[in-house]
């Protein structure tokens, strides 16, 4: 299996026909689907799947447990299969997709593993159905609490625990996984760039610095459904107003605090031509260089009046390992050393305590989260083969 | 059956139990319980039911054919059973329960009409569904293209036709219908008031005088998919930012030249936190007492940049039969003229010229398309007894 053919492998799978874009959701039919892929080429190439307790899948090149016993914890590379709603198709499919290709290229060149080596593929990474990112991650860390996570409700009021059921998966065994975490020696997570970086610098490939703080707040404003048309305006409640002024505000202080702040997400009840809203609720993103920029982007939007937000996730700065990035960026000809504002599941990682490394591959489009989202198969290939290179260098 | 046990019957029919709020909405279920009860009640005072091209039913007390043979058409009270999502429960039904009630009470007093008498109950009037509102009125009178409403479609892509015919009601007869308007000496339609006039005024039933001009727009916003995270703010092209500056837009303009603008419905793609939107599609709801004053409104909005609105429908100032509303208010113990920004069946007859004149009872709410919307029970009555000394007026 090269690359280029996993690729084609997967490529169909939970692609919209009128947009282009992936949906590939948690604990859906089309994950099931990226799942069973991820089975067949690890048992096509002898590798041992475990799934633990959060529904994380391992694919283990030599015996996690023996290299625990023997001080030489194992190096996991990988990524995750799950998309935002249309989104592109590298990100996180690339690095689980270029994580397979590294297993076969060291053992073309008949590379002998003094550690175990993993090809993780993380479970529920975007959030896009429960609305908590990275909950694979969270859960095995124990960053996300076993009994919140299974009360997450998708749009249809679906709970995880019942998603998770019905998917084959065992609700009640979710909860920090000491035992799959003590096998992970380093993780290192291959990810398309997710903006201009790489093109501006001429590179194919970077090392993962730091990731900015970010969260997540809910903003719930209340107004008074009425008939569009015989409703004074000086008698209104309209939330719709509230929910522009939100908007505006949120872009002014990012622009004033250098920092990033996107409304995505917006439910409108009863979402009527002819009725002034009843109640509108709108998400916030916010993310930056620092915590107090971020914060005060959060209060900027609060205190425009409507509502104060409700934060549902918050992240703070996570710094990689930076001896091993510095280690991985020498043995990439100096590759750049690139911040990044999107969370990872190898960010939790790094909260956790464990060893922890990003590389990026060149995005031409600079886009992601979208299907503009694009990586030339030369870079492709390129990562492949630094990530082989570190993969080799750290379990050598 | 009284008034009382009337809306007793149908009070439960598509009330959602989360919001309390209406969802009846054409060719549904719901619609045709609705449907049926009315069969029923029509059935139960040996009306004779008909149901048009359009699919809006009739139930007759007298020959309607033989009254136009004699050149004394019908006179026919009614309104609609349909909702807007999650609206009240007056807003339609309590001028079909109403004339259902004024039969009985016309009847009680042994009244011998000189003309026939008809109960009507016009289909899909709020438009909730395919978006097109008094699509029975306008359908029989060819205020609206029978192919072009065939294909509307619905949210989930159903189109009317199809919604038609899983109800029962072949799409094929859709069209023009100049036998059912033949039939219409005078119609007169009951309706809960939609503002505050009669409040302010002191009085429980009002008359109307005509119909602010009023439209409907779509808006449609390009943006750029793009991560939430990592695209800097100058690389963005955000259309909730366009969104904002529309709502604030429409009310500033509508403001300043004293209209109602209402941007109640949205529909954001892709409506996930951490994706910049591609594209954002708003619906602008403008009317004002006069023409000009709507046109700028929507002028402003087009200015404020992004898009053009387009106009999916509208309807200009609609002026009821003056000598018939003036004989109404003063046979209703000069009961006040009003106008109103909402649109009615009533109003599209009387654009297709038939004689017509509106009855508004009190509510006290000053609330419209709302579970808020309300009357007292009293003035319920009130407003049967004024509908019985019209029509027995106009029917003598």
């Amino acid at each position: 299996m090269t690359f280029d053919s996993m690729w084609s492998a997967i490529e169909p799978i939970g692609r919209a026909a009128d947009t282009g874009g992936y949906r590939r959701f948690a604990w859906t039919c089309q994950d099931a689907m990226l799942r069973e892929w991820f089975a067949g080429e690890a048992s096509a190439r002898g590798l041992d799947l475990v799934t633990d307790r959060a529904g994380n899948q391992w694919a283990w090149w030599g015996d996690p447990d023996a290299g625990v016993a023997a001080g030489r914890a194992g190096v996991v590379i990988g990524s995750h299969l799950d998309s935002v709603p249309d989104g592109g198709a590298f990100d996180g499919p690339l690095g689980v997709v270029s994580a397979l290709a590294v297993v076969d290229a060291l053992r073309a060149k008949g590379f002998a593993p003094s550690r175990p080596i993993a090809v993780a593929n993380f479970v529920d990474e975007e959030g896009a159905r429960f609305g908590v990112a990275c909950a694979g991650s969270r859960l095995i860390t124990g960053n996300l609490d076993a009994d919140k996570a299974r009360g997450l409700r998708d749009a249809d009021g679906v709970t995880m625990a019942e998603a998770m059921t019905a998917a084959g998966h065992a609700p009640e065994q979710v909860g920090p996984d000491e035992e799959t975490l003590a096998r992970i020696g380093t993780f290192v997570e291959l990810h398309i760039e997710q903006g201009r970086a790489l093109i501006d610098l001429g590179r194919p490939v970077g090392v993962g610095s730091f990731i900015w703080p970010h969260g997540r707040w809910r903003i719930d404003l209340d107004g008074e459904a009425n008939h569009a048309g015989t409703t004074r305006l000086q008698d209104r409640r309209d939330p719709m107003l509230d929910l522009a002024r939100t908007v505006l505000a949120a872009r002014a202080a990012a622009t004033a605090l250098g920092c990033v702040a996107t409304v995505g997400k917006v439910r409108v009840e009863p979402n009527g031509v002819n009725a002034i809203p009843a109640h509108v609720t709108a998400w916030l993103d916010a993310r930056g260089p620092n915590e107090a920029g971020v914060r005060g982007v959060v209060e900027a939007v609060g205190s425009q009046g409507g509502s104060q937000p409700v934060e549902e996730s918050w992240t703070p700065e996570t710094v990689f390992d930076v001896p091993l990035a510095q280690r991985l960026s020498g043995l990439l000809h100096d590759a750049p050393m690139l911040a990044t504002g999107a969370g990872h599941d190898c960010g939790v990682l790094a909260t956790a305590g464990l060893s922890s490394a990003m590389l990026f591959v060149r995005n031409p489009s600079g886009i992601s989260h979208s299907p503009a989202e694009f990586a030339e198969r030369h870079d492709c290939h390129g990562g492949v083969e630094a990530l082989t290179a570190v993969t080799e260098e750290l379990a050598r």
